[in-house]
């Protein structure tokens, strides 16, 4: 099969024809409709995280191609979204909701057969680090292929399960509730899904951007108000009034506003990976029994929550879609923060 | 009656004649029988925070001497603690459970016949200062004051109301659990009630203190395991271990070891307030979806359920007694940091 592999870092995706098995047991092949192109597929292409040569692409929708012996879940033909390949299902993480965390990726689905050239991890990372969606096909136990409800597009539901995901996530896990007035920083990949989903919660939503472009389009994804987040009086004035903050930027802003914001008992929530560390007051939490936390992906069953969720109140990412062959030319895309607001790679190698 | 009052800052407390008017309505007055001395009463007998002249002190327990005409819940010689006066009971902040965070303490029992030369905030200082404790008598509303089970020793009572609700607010009010391992930083006033607190609770506890002669009692406190706070070594080998990270100091300490001493979920709490801000990386939050937070005081709603968790287990602070005279030398050896583990002042003004 074709497949865009990353062989050094920093020299983008070469076009491959490389081997992938058939599945077996538990496993299903899935044909690649589409692949989401993350932030984090720029990371890994860029610095040195992943073995090489590595396929990557963890934002996957597809069809199921063909089922190992032991598969009931699902049929040939049925539409599937991806993220990850496997699980031990035996890990405490595994055991505690936490199988994207899974501490025995290497009990991957790897086998002799597969692409020998490329990296022990194979078709497909693992460790959180992605199915290998950039090919023509991608294996994967049962488990974590899930069911895409018919409501949703297929082509565009690839982000839902990393971008998606990592925002709708904390809303569950932190009991975010309809009656919360929050806060939404930074309007890309994540932001404009963490609005879309907000608003759809009952929420009252507050979208923080530094771009004033932007600020239509937040309310179009359902931002009730639009504050520059450079802007301190504007934060000034809206001190004390914010349940939660979830901050899906890897910039450093006004951290000290930002708590200001929070209402008591608020909570400060980063999914983005701000590089520098912020710097927290003992004194600005204590008061008001703030918190300031962060979350990673989420589970399949939360991820099954959220396709339910998205299907009733149709929410779908808004995507651009670049001909998967064009992958290098997404990624310059992406990098020059060019993205409105995912970018989806689609399958044109048939 | 005798109060000692703070007249200026930096000058400690002079001892003087000051009238308290008898109690009206729903209030109670209190022959104090001890009080304990808090670095709350050290801050504010130094730094510009609360109106001057002042009455100080809110670790009250002493012994109901009046009560006003609509006092149904109390009678004349009941044994009670208390540490503020009085509440609106119709602010957010009172209808939320955090009546001790009142937005509108100024509604107090001041009254013109009591001390006139002492400031607006009168006999008893509020809005989480304090009920005026280094002094005779006191006089609150009776939802201020505790009933205080016979099991428990009202002289050594008192610091159950601040240092010991702060430590177990969060208890409570963060689900701390039986089966978590929580540490503990700092072994003071706070510190060695929280090792009581959580030993009771069924918890692993772990203590930490950079003072080695205070690891014996520690473990006597209830502390299951000691570190040292400034042992890079030790702190490395309990990574990824603690659910509950308590920080009851207010200086700055390795917080990078701490974050990371956390297990998945975990959360650092600060009841102290640590001067400078801490800085706190995103990526050491987000893999492991854990959390900064920090909390006041509790209501007297949790502080009787603490009185009640105290007399079921036999928990009382450890205290050294000084008569209220002698306050000044009190405070001295507070300052010093020589309290084992909290200082109480008896009324010797009888």
């Amino acid at each position: 099969m074709k497949a865009l592999v990353v062989n050094a870092l920093g020299h983008g995706f070469n076009l491959e024809d490389i081997e992938i098995a058939a599945p077996m047991g538990r496993e299903v092949l899935i044909d690649v409709q589409a692949s989401g192109l993350c932030h984090t597929d720029l990371l890994f292409a860029t610095h040195d995280i992943v073995p090489m040569p590595a396929v990557l692409g963890h934002e996957v929708s597809g069809i199921v191609a063909e089922i190992g012996a032991d598969v009931n879940q699902f049929r040939v033909g049925d539409h599937v979204v991806g993220s990850l390949a496997q699980s031990c299902g035996g890990c405490a993480r595994c055991q505690t909701g936490r199988s994207f965390q899974c501490q025995h990726p290497e009990a991957t689905l790897r086998r002799p057969t597969d692409a020998p050239r490329l990296s022990r991890h194979g078709v497909g990372l693992f460790q959180g680090l992605g199915l290998g969606g950039f090919a023509e096909r991608v294996r994967c136990h049962w488990s974590w292929a899930l069911p895409l409800p018919e409501a949703l597009d297929s082509k565009s539901a690839g982000p839902l399960f990393c971008g998606g995901l990592t925002v709708f996530s904390p809303i569950v896990e932190f009991d975010i509730r309809p009656t919360d007035r929050v806060g939404v920083v930074g309007i890309g990949g994540l932001g404009h899904m963490a609005l879309k989903f907000l608003h759809a919660w009952g929420c009252d939503v507050t979208a923080f951007t530094s771009s004033a472009s932007k600020a239509d389009e937040a309310r179009g994804f359902g931002a009730h108000h639009v504050v520059a987040s450079n802007d301190a009086k504007a934060l000034k004035q809206i001190a004390g009034t914010l349940d939660v903050i979830l901050v899906t930027v890897n910039v450093t802003l006004n951290w000290n506003a930002m708590l200001a914001a929070l209402a008591p008992r608020g909570r400060l929530h980063f999914v983005g990976a701000v590089l520098e560390p912020v710097p927290v007051p003992a004194f600005a939490l204590i008061g008001g029994r703030k918190s300031v936390s962060g979350s990673p992906l989420g589970s399949p069953a939360t991820a099954a929550t959220m396709l339910e969720f998205c299907a009733r109140h149709a929410i779908s990412p808004q995507v651009e879609m670049f001909p998967m062959s064009r992958i290098n030319d997404a990624l310059d895309h992406l990098r020059a923060g060019k993205a409105r607001y995912r970018v989806v790679l689609e399958n044109d190698f048939r």
